[in-house]
């Protein structure tokens, strides 16, 4: 996976015309919530209540609010059925599903890695706590 | 690279027994700031000054909390070198180098895909001030 990235590949995205474009985007893009929706619509298109009930901490407005920014940018496609009661499914688009690719991986990683980091920061906090840093508090 | 990915690897991810460590670990790392530094330390150690003109935009302020936090995290190395004056570099550790991979991969699909998100975005801001909502500011 790592040869089909250039060695210098975020410098050169970093240093090129209008990074700003890209850093909006990757601002909007690296969120928690939007990441884990990614990641749930590409197996299938789910209803409003299945996104709620499959991202445990997730609040309606905070659900509803990712859900709009995701269909801005074109990731996501929100159909209404004309039914009684209405229902409304969402589902990836092709952008949408081409992003769930670099997005699980990245997930991936952090699942395989999340018990690491959390033993890292405990060491990390224990060594401030130490005796060279009697200052703090 | 879709099929080292299983399909429901995010619902698994999000079903699981603590879904609450995976979130915190997600949240941490889902940061703009904190994937452009861990993508710019691939490729070698750099000093703080270096960090600082390679990422435009970032503060000095922001780029000394997110090393920090990459430090606290496991993913960054600090070394100080005895030198007058003290040269301080920073390079991605084994846990670091291994995230830049997942890292890369997103950031090239949104330096890839950006113009298309622009594109979208102003499509559906523009939508939403069309004649359907008038009542809309």
């Amino acid at each position: 996976m790592a040869s089909d990235i250039d060695k210098g590949q975020m410098l050169s995205i970093c240093t090129e015309d209008d990074p700003a474009i890209f850093r909006s985007v990757l601002d909007r893009l690296a969120d928690k919530w939007t990441l884990i929706i990614v990641g749930l619509l590409e197996v299938r298109a789910l209803r409003f209540t299945e996104l709620l009930d499959s991202i445990p901490g997730i609040s309606r407005r905070m659900l509803t609010r990712t859900l709009r920014s995701l269909e801005r940018d074109g990731l996501v496609h929100r159909k209404i059925y004309a039914e009684i009661p209405p229902r409304v499914e969402y589902r990836a688009t092709e952008l949408g599903l081409s992003l769930s690719e670099p997005v699980l991986a990245l997930a991936t990683w952090v699942d395989a890695h999340k018990q690491v980091i959390l033993s890292n920061r405990e060491t990390y906090d224990v060594a401030l706590d130490g005796p060279d840093s009697s200052d703090s508090p």
